[in-house]
Protein backbone atom coordinates (compact mmCIF):
# COMPACT_ATOMS: atom_id res chain seq x y z
CA UNK A 1 0.00 0.00 0.00
CA UNK A 2 2.95 2.51 -0.77
CA UNK A 3 1.84 3.05 -4.72
CA UNK A 4 2.06 6.48 -5.59
CA UNK A 5 -0.19 8.70 -7.42
CA UNK A 6 1.42 11.21 -10.06
CA UNK A 7 -1.03 13.61 -11.54
CA UNK A 8 0.11 15.62 -14.79
CA UNK A 9 -2.56 17.41 -16.28
CA UNK A 10 -3.83 20.30 -18.75
CA UNK A 11 -4.66 23.69 -17.36
CA UNK A 12 -8.81 23.54 -16.58
CA UNK A 13 -9.04 20.15 -17.17
CA UNK A 14 -10.02 19.88 -13.30
CA UNK A 15 -6.82 17.62 -12.69
CA UNK A 16 -6.20 19.06 -9.33
CA UNK A 17 -9.88 18.76 -7.92
CA UNK A 18 -9.58 15.20 -9.04
CA UNK A 19 -6.08 14.14 -7.70
CA UNK A 20 -7.69 15.87 -4.31
CA UNK A 21 -11.09 14.10 -4.43
CA UNK A 22 -8.94 10.68 -5.02
CA UNK A 23 -6.98 11.39 -2.25
CA UNK A 24 -9.91 11.83 -0.22
CA UNK A 25 -11.18 8.52 -1.05
CA UNK A 26 -8.59 6.51 -0.74
CA UNK A 27 -7.64 8.07 2.54
CA UNK A 28 -4.30 9.15 1.78
CA UNK A 29 -2.12 12.70 1.86
CA UNK A 30 -2.66 15.17 -1.03
CA UNK A 31 0.55 17.57 -1.88
CA UNK A 32 0.03 20.35 -4.18
CA UNK A 33 0.81 23.69 -2.60
CA UNK A 34 2.78 22.00 -0.03
CA UNK A 35 5.40 21.28 -2.51
CA UNK A 36 5.61 25.03 -2.42
CA UNK A 37 6.04 25.77 1.58
CA UNK A 38 8.42 23.09 1.89
CA UNK A 39 10.64 23.41 -1.73
CA UNK A 40 10.67 26.98 0.58
CA UNK A 41 12.01 25.69 3.56
CA UNK A 42 14.85 23.14 1.78
CA UNK A 43 16.09 26.71 -0.70
CA UNK A 44 15.41 29.46 1.42
CA UNK A 45 13.69 31.55 -1.00
CA UNK A 46 10.52 33.04 0.19
CA UNK A 47 7.29 30.77 -0.10
CA UNK A 48 5.73 33.74 -2.33
CA UNK A 49 9.01 33.81 -4.74
CA UNK A 50 8.79 30.08 -5.15
CA UNK A 51 5.24 30.38 -6.11
CA UNK A 52 5.74 33.13 -8.58
CA UNK A 53 8.69 31.41 -10.20
CA UNK A 54 7.84 27.84 -10.53
CA UNK A 55 7.61 26.73 -14.32
CA UNK A 56 8.42 30.28 -15.72
CA UNK A 57 10.91 29.00 -18.23
CA UNK A 58 9.67 30.21 -21.51
CA UNK A 59 11.24 28.83 -24.10
CA UNK A 60 13.96 30.91 -24.51
CA UNK A 61 17.41 29.44 -25.00
CA UNK A 62 18.49 29.68 -21.01
CA UNK A 63 21.72 32.11 -20.62
CA UNK A 64 25.02 30.55 -19.00
CA UNK A 65 25.65 34.39 -17.71
CA UNK A 66 22.84 36.57 -17.40
CA UNK A 67 23.26 39.76 -19.96
CA UNK A 68 24.64 42.67 -17.90
CA UNK A 69 21.86 44.66 -19.03
CA UNK A 70 19.32 42.61 -17.25
CA UNK A 71 21.61 44.07 -13.66
CA UNK A 72 21.30 41.21 -11.62
CA UNK A 73 24.33 38.90 -11.35
CA UNK A 74 25.27 35.64 -12.84
CA UNK A 75 24.85 33.61 -9.33
CA UNK A 76 21.30 35.23 -9.56
CA UNK A 77 20.29 35.17 -12.64
CA UNK A 78 17.05 33.53 -13.55
CA UNK A 79 18.14 30.38 -14.43
CA UNK A 80 19.93 29.93 -11.50
CA UNK A 81 16.89 30.80 -9.26
CA UNK A 82 14.53 28.18 -11.60
CA UNK A 83 17.23 25.59 -11.09
CA UNK A 84 17.43 26.24 -7.11
CA UNK A 85 13.44 26.42 -7.52
CA UNK A 86 13.07 22.69 -9.35
CA UNK A 87 15.81 21.29 -7.27
CA UNK A 88 14.11 21.93 -3.74
CA UNK A 89 10.72 20.69 -5.61
CA UNK A 90 12.58 17.86 -6.26
CA UNK A 91 13.72 17.35 -3.21
CA UNK A 92 9.92 17.94 -1.37
CA UNK A 93 8.77 15.57 -3.81
CA UNK A 94 11.06 12.93 -2.90
CA UNK A 95 10.50 13.60 0.65
CA UNK A 96 6.56 13.22 0.59
CA UNK A 97 6.98 10.20 -1.09
CA UNK A 98 9.66 8.68 1.51
CA UNK A 99 6.05 9.45 3.83
CA UNK A 100 4.25 6.47 1.67
CA UNK A 101 1.18 6.31 0.12
CA UNK A 102 0.14 10.05 -1.60
CA UNK A 103 -1.02 11.85 -4.27
CA UNK A 104 0.99 14.41 -6.08
CA UNK A 105 0.27 17.09 -8.65
CA UNK A 106 2.05 18.62 -11.16
CA UNK A 107 5.95 19.67 -10.83
CA UNK A 108 7.29 16.99 -13.19
CA UNK A 109 6.94 14.13 -9.95
CA UNK A 110 6.47 11.17 -12.53
CA UNK A 111 9.93 12.57 -13.96
CA UNK A 112 11.66 13.03 -10.05
CA UNK A 113 10.30 9.68 -8.35
CA UNK A 114 11.32 7.39 -12.00
CA UNK A 115 12.99 4.33 -10.77
CA UNK A 116 12.86 5.56 -7.19
CA UNK A 117 9.43 4.92 -6.10
CA UNK A 118 6.60 2.53 -7.24
CA UNK A 119 4.29 5.26 -9.01
CA UNK A 120 1.10 5.35 -10.90
CA UNK A 121 1.53 8.01 -13.38
CA UNK A 122 -2.01 9.81 -14.09
CA UNK A 123 -2.41 12.82 -17.20
CA UNK A 124 -5.69 14.10 -17.12
CA UNK A 125 -6.91 15.84 -20.23
CA UNK A 126 -9.93 17.50 -21.68
CA UNK A 127 -11.14 19.07 -25.29
CA UNK A 128 -10.47 22.92 -25.03
CA UNK A 129 -13.87 23.93 -24.89
CA UNK A 130 -14.48 21.68 -21.71
CA UNK A 131 -11.69 23.29 -20.18
CA UNK A 132 -12.36 27.14 -21.35
CA UNK A 133 -15.78 26.37 -19.63
CA UNK A 134 -14.24 25.49 -16.90
CA UNK A 135 -11.81 28.16 -16.38
CA UNK A 136 -14.39 30.40 -16.46
CA UNK A 137 -16.39 29.15 -14.25
CA UNK A 138 -13.84 28.77 -11.85
CA UNK A 139 -10.98 31.06 -12.25
CA UNK A 140 -12.03 34.32 -10.98
CA UNK A 141 -9.21 36.44 -13.08
CA UNK A 142 -10.63 34.59 -16.54
CA UNK A 143 -14.57 35.58 -16.43
CA UNK A 144 -14.68 35.86 -19.99
CA UNK A 145 -14.36 33.29 -22.78
CA UNK A 146 -11.55 35.05 -24.55
CA UNK A 147 -9.53 35.43 -21.16
CA UNK A 148 -9.91 32.03 -20.83
CA UNK A 149 -8.71 30.73 -24.11
CA UNK A 150 -5.57 32.71 -23.85
CA UNK A 151 -4.74 31.29 -20.16
CA UNK A 152 -5.65 27.79 -21.25
CA UNK A 153 -3.25 28.01 -24.39
CA UNK A 154 -0.44 29.86 -22.25
CA UNK A 155 -0.63 27.98 -19.28
CA UNK A 156 0.15 24.49 -21.11
CA UNK A 157 2.35 26.32 -23.14
CA UNK A 158 4.60 26.86 -20.15
CA UNK A 159 4.04 23.20 -18.58
CA UNK A 160 5.10 21.80 -22.09
CA UNK A 161 8.23 23.75 -22.23
CA UNK A 162 8.61 23.19 -18.72
CA UNK A 163 8.24 19.50 -18.57
CA UNK A 164 10.36 18.95 -21.78
CA UNK A 165 13.17 21.25 -20.56
CA UNK A 166 13.95 18.94 -17.02
CA UNK A 167 12.75 15.50 -18.35
CA UNK A 168 13.72 15.99 -22.06
CA UNK A 169 10.45 13.53 -22.90
CA UNK A 170 7.05 14.88 -24.15
CA UNK A 171 4.80 16.15 -21.48
CA UNK A 172 0.58 14.00 -22.47
CA UNK A 173 2.37 11.58 -24.04
CA UNK A 174 0.75 8.82 -23.27
CA UNK A 175 3.94 6.71 -22.94
CA UNK A 176 5.55 8.80 -19.79
CA UNK A 177 1.94 7.70 -18.07
CA UNK A 178 0.32 4.58 -16.97
CA UNK A 179 -3.17 6.28 -17.58
CA UNK A 180 -4.20 9.54 -19.24
CA UNK A 181 -8.05 10.59 -19.14
CA UNK A 182 -10.36 12.68 -20.68
CA UNK A 183 -12.25 14.46 -17.88
CA UNK A 184 -14.06 16.56 -20.87
CA UNK A 185 -15.70 13.20 -21.96
CA UNK A 186 -16.40 11.08 -18.82
CA UNK A 187 -16.78 13.81 -16.42
CA UNK A 188 -14.83 14.78 -12.80
CA UNK A 189 -16.63 12.12 -10.62
CA UNK A 190 -16.12 9.41 -12.99
CA UNK A 191 -12.30 10.51 -13.54
CA UNK A 192 -12.38 10.04 -9.33
CA UNK A 193 -14.13 6.86 -9.75
CA UNK A 194 -12.00 5.59 -12.89
CA UNK A 195 -8.68 5.90 -11.07
CA UNK A 196 -9.58 4.67 -7.44
CA UNK A 197 -10.94 1.70 -9.32
CA UNK A 198 -6.91 1.62 -10.95
CA UNK A 199 -5.49 2.54 -7.61
CA UNK A 200 -6.98 -0.39 -5.98
CA UNK A 201 -6.48 -2.98 -8.35
CA UNK A 202 -2.91 -2.04 -8.88
CA UNK A 203 -1.61 -1.68 -5.56
CA UNK A 204 -3.64 -4.81 -4.26
CA UNK A 205 -1.72 -6.41 -6.72
CA UNK A 206 1.63 -5.49 -5.14
CA UNK A 207 0.88 -6.50 -1.65
CA UNK B 1 -26.89 1.57 -22.76
CA UNK B 2 -25.70 2.84 -25.96
CA UNK B 3 -22.04 3.72 -25.72
CA UNK B 4 -19.81 1.58 -28.07
CA UNK B 5 -16.23 1.11 -27.41
CA UNK B 6 -13.67 1.49 -29.66
CA UNK B 7 -10.39 0.26 -28.98
CA UNK B 8 -6.91 0.64 -30.62
CA UNK B 9 -4.13 -0.81 -29.47
CA UNK B 10 -0.06 -1.14 -29.95
CA UNK B 11 1.02 -4.76 -31.02
CA UNK B 12 1.57 -7.21 -28.22
CA UNK B 13 -0.10 -4.97 -25.74
CA UNK B 14 -3.24 -7.71 -24.72
CA UNK B 15 -5.61 -4.59 -26.45
CA UNK B 16 -7.27 -7.00 -28.37
CA UNK B 17 -8.14 -9.86 -25.41
CA UNK B 18 -8.87 -7.05 -22.70
CA UNK B 19 -11.88 -5.84 -25.21
CA UNK B 20 -12.80 -9.33 -25.56
CA UNK B 21 -12.79 -9.59 -21.23
CA UNK B 22 -14.06 -6.68 -20.95
CA UNK B 23 -17.24 -7.33 -23.76
CA UNK B 24 -18.28 -10.17 -21.43
CA UNK B 25 -17.71 -8.74 -18.49
CA UNK B 26 -20.52 -6.02 -19.94
CA UNK B 27 -22.36 -8.98 -21.72
CA UNK B 28 -22.40 -6.90 -24.89
CA UNK B 29 -21.11 -7.98 -28.22
CA UNK B 30 -17.01 -7.93 -29.02
CA UNK B 31 -16.26 -7.55 -32.87
CA UNK B 32 -12.72 -8.00 -34.73
CA UNK B 33 -12.38 -10.93 -36.93
CA UNK B 34 -15.82 -10.29 -37.88
CA UNK B 35 -15.68 -6.54 -38.96
CA UNK B 36 -13.35 -8.53 -41.46
CA UNK B 37 -16.31 -11.40 -42.82
CA UNK B 38 -18.62 -8.56 -42.63
CA UNK B 39 -15.97 -6.19 -44.76
CA UNK B 40 -15.68 -8.85 -47.59
CA UNK B 41 -19.36 -9.51 -47.81
CA UNK B 42 -19.79 -5.56 -48.73
CA UNK B 43 -16.84 -5.24 -51.15
CA UNK B 44 -17.14 -8.62 -52.75
CA UNK B 45 -13.26 -9.64 -52.11
CA UNK B 46 -12.58 -12.75 -50.76
CA UNK B 47 -12.00 -13.29 -46.73
CA UNK B 48 -8.97 -14.10 -46.86
CA UNK B 49 -7.97 -11.30 -49.75
CA UNK B 50 -9.50 -8.57 -47.31
CA UNK B 51 -7.42 -10.28 -43.82
CA UNK B 52 -4.06 -10.65 -46.21
CA UNK B 53 -4.46 -6.52 -47.52
CA UNK B 54 -6.20 -4.54 -44.47
CA UNK B 55 -3.63 -2.00 -43.34
CA UNK B 56 -0.73 -2.70 -45.59
CA UNK B 57 -0.04 0.83 -46.29
CA UNK B 58 3.48 1.43 -45.67
CA UNK B 59 4.24 4.94 -46.27
CA UNK B 60 4.65 4.98 -49.14
CA UNK B 61 3.12 7.88 -51.23
CA UNK B 62 -0.01 6.63 -52.93
CA UNK B 63 -0.14 6.28 -56.63
CA UNK B 64 -2.80 8.17 -58.71
CA UNK B 65 -2.36 5.66 -61.40
CA UNK B 66 -0.41 2.68 -60.38
CA UNK B 67 3.05 2.41 -62.83
CA UNK B 68 2.73 0.37 -65.88
CA UNK B 69 5.90 -1.94 -64.93
CA UNK B 70 3.93 -3.45 -61.54
CA UNK B 71 1.97 -4.92 -64.75
CA UNK B 72 -1.38 -4.70 -63.06
CA UNK B 73 -3.80 -2.07 -64.42
CA UNK B 74 -5.10 1.22 -62.42
CA UNK B 75 -8.35 -0.07 -61.65
CA UNK B 76 -7.12 -2.72 -59.95
CA UNK B 77 -3.86 -1.01 -58.42
CA UNK B 78 -2.85 -1.83 -54.89
CA UNK B 79 -4.01 1.53 -53.33
CA UNK B 80 -7.64 0.86 -55.20
CA UNK B 81 -8.16 -2.39 -53.30
CA UNK B 82 -6.81 -1.20 -50.11
CA UNK B 83 -9.61 2.17 -49.99
CA UNK B 84 -12.17 -0.50 -51.08
CA UNK B 85 -11.29 -2.55 -48.40
CA UNK B 86 -11.45 0.48 -45.73
CA UNK B 87 -15.07 1.43 -46.98
CA UNK B 88 -16.10 -1.92 -46.85
CA UNK B 89 -14.59 -2.14 -43.25
CA UNK B 90 -16.17 1.52 -42.33
CA UNK B 91 -19.46 0.67 -43.48
CA UNK B 92 -19.10 -3.06 -41.57
CA UNK B 93 -17.87 -1.55 -38.08
CA UNK B 94 -21.16 1.07 -38.78
CA UNK B 95 -23.41 -1.86 -39.14
CA UNK B 96 -21.91 -3.16 -36.05
CA UNK B 97 -22.39 0.27 -34.41
CA UNK B 98 -26.23 0.78 -35.35
CA UNK B 99 -27.02 -2.58 -33.23
CA UNK B 100 -26.23 -0.96 -30.00
CA UNK B 101 -23.70 -1.25 -27.04
CA UNK B 102 -20.51 -3.55 -28.09
CA UNK B 103 -17.12 -3.38 -28.49
CA UNK B 104 -14.69 -2.79 -31.30
CA UNK B 105 -10.84 -3.49 -31.88
CA UNK B 106 -8.89 -2.20 -34.36
CA UNK B 107 -9.03 -0.54 -37.79
CA UNK B 108 -9.94 3.70 -37.00
CA UNK B 109 -13.03 2.57 -35.21
CA UNK B 110 -12.76 5.70 -33.42
CA UNK B 111 -12.19 8.19 -36.57
CA UNK B 112 -15.12 6.15 -38.32
CA UNK B 113 -17.66 6.31 -36.00
CA UNK B 114 -17.05 10.03 -34.84
CA UNK B 115 -19.73 12.59 -34.47
CA UNK B 116 -22.23 9.64 -35.76
CA UNK B 117 -21.96 7.29 -32.61
CA UNK B 118 -21.45 7.79 -28.53
CA UNK B 119 -17.85 6.44 -28.11
CA UNK B 120 -15.89 6.01 -25.35
CA UNK B 121 -12.44 5.64 -26.96
CA UNK B 122 -9.32 3.63 -25.53
CA UNK B 123 -5.83 3.39 -26.26
CA UNK B 124 -4.30 0.23 -24.56
CA UNK B 125 -0.10 0.27 -25.03
CA UNK B 126 2.67 -0.98 -23.07
CA UNK B 127 6.51 -0.84 -22.62
CA UNK B 128 8.32 -2.43 -24.99
CA UNK B 129 9.67 -5.35 -23.18
CA UNK B 130 5.86 -6.12 -21.63
CA UNK B 131 5.26 -6.66 -25.18
CA UNK B 132 7.66 -8.59 -26.68
CA UNK B 133 7.85 -10.71 -23.59
CA UNK B 134 3.71 -11.36 -24.59
CA UNK B 135 4.28 -11.51 -28.12
CA UNK B 136 6.92 -14.58 -27.54
CA UNK B 137 4.44 -16.47 -25.30
CA UNK B 138 1.16 -15.79 -27.39
CA UNK B 139 2.27 -15.71 -31.04
CA UNK B 140 3.65 -19.27 -33.05
CA UNK B 141 5.32 -17.29 -35.17
CA UNK B 142 7.54 -15.19 -33.22
CA UNK B 143 8.97 -17.56 -30.74
CA UNK B 144 11.92 -16.07 -29.77
CA UNK B 145 12.42 -12.23 -28.99
CA UNK B 146 14.55 -10.95 -31.76
CA UNK B 147 11.45 -12.29 -34.17
CA UNK B 148 9.12 -10.59 -31.50
CA UNK B 149 11.06 -7.55 -31.29
CA UNK B 150 10.63 -7.13 -35.23
CA UNK B 151 7.40 -8.33 -34.74
CA UNK B 152 6.44 -5.52 -32.57
CA UNK B 153 8.80 -2.83 -34.32
CA UNK B 154 6.83 -3.63 -37.81
CA UNK B 155 3.22 -4.04 -36.80
CA UNK B 156 3.36 -0.52 -34.56
CA UNK B 157 4.71 1.32 -37.75
CA UNK B 158 2.42 -0.13 -40.07
CA UNK B 159 -1.04 0.42 -37.45
CA UNK B 160 0.55 4.11 -37.03
CA UNK B 161 0.93 4.65 -40.89
CA UNK B 162 -2.66 2.97 -41.35
CA UNK B 163 -4.03 5.74 -38.88
CA UNK B 164 -2.47 8.72 -40.29
CA UNK B 165 -3.08 8.08 -43.73
CA UNK B 166 -6.77 7.69 -42.96
CA UNK B 167 -7.31 10.01 -40.12
CA UNK B 168 -4.76 12.26 -40.44
CA UNK B 169 -4.32 12.13 -36.74
CA UNK B 170 -1.20 10.53 -34.92
CA UNK B 171 -2.76 7.05 -33.74
CA UNK B 172 -1.62 6.80 -29.92
CA UNK B 173 -2.14 10.23 -29.51
CA UNK B 174 -3.74 10.72 -26.39
CA UNK B 175 -6.29 13.37 -27.42
CA UNK B 176 -7.49 10.94 -30.05
CA UNK B 177 -9.18 8.88 -26.98
CA UNK B 178 -10.75 9.58 -23.96
CA UNK B 179 -9.05 6.72 -21.88
CA UNK B 180 -5.32 5.42 -22.58
CA UNK B 181 -4.24 2.51 -20.45
CA UNK B 182 -0.90 1.19 -19.90
CA UNK B 183 -1.33 -2.60 -19.75
CA UNK B 184 2.06 -3.84 -19.25
CA UNK B 185 2.06 -1.79 -15.60
CA UNK B 186 -1.51 -2.43 -14.87
CA UNK B 187 -1.56 -6.00 -16.31
CA UNK B 188 -4.65 -7.36 -18.06
CA UNK B 189 -7.19 -8.02 -15.49
CA UNK B 190 -6.83 -4.36 -14.09
CA UNK B 191 -7.16 -2.83 -17.38
CA UNK B 192 -9.85 -4.97 -17.44
CA UNK B 193 -11.98 -3.71 -14.63
CA UNK B 194 -10.73 0.20 -15.08
CA UNK B 195 -12.37 -0.04 -18.64
CA UNK B 196 -15.45 -1.73 -16.75
CA UNK B 197 -15.91 1.04 -14.06
CA UNK B 198 -15.20 3.72 -16.91
CA UNK B 199 -18.05 2.09 -19.11
CA UNK B 200 -20.72 1.82 -15.85
CA UNK B 201 -19.84 4.95 -15.03
CA UNK B 202 -19.99 6.77 -18.51
CA UNK B 203 -22.90 4.62 -19.89
CA UNK B 204 -24.77 5.48 -16.56
CA UNK B 205 -24.83 9.22 -16.19
CA UNK B 206 -25.63 9.09 -20.23
CA UNK B 207 -29.03 7.21 -19.37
Amino acid sequence: MDTIITISRQFGSGGRLIGKMLAEKLGIPFYDREIIVKAAQNCGFAREFVEDNEQKRNGIASFAVAPAWIGISPANSFDNFEAKIFAAEAGAIESFAHGGACVIVGRCADYVLKNKFDCLNVFVYADSASRVKRVVEVYKDASDVKKAQKLVRDKDKFRARHYKYYTENEWGGASNYNLCIDSGKLGIDACVSILYEAYVQYDGRQK
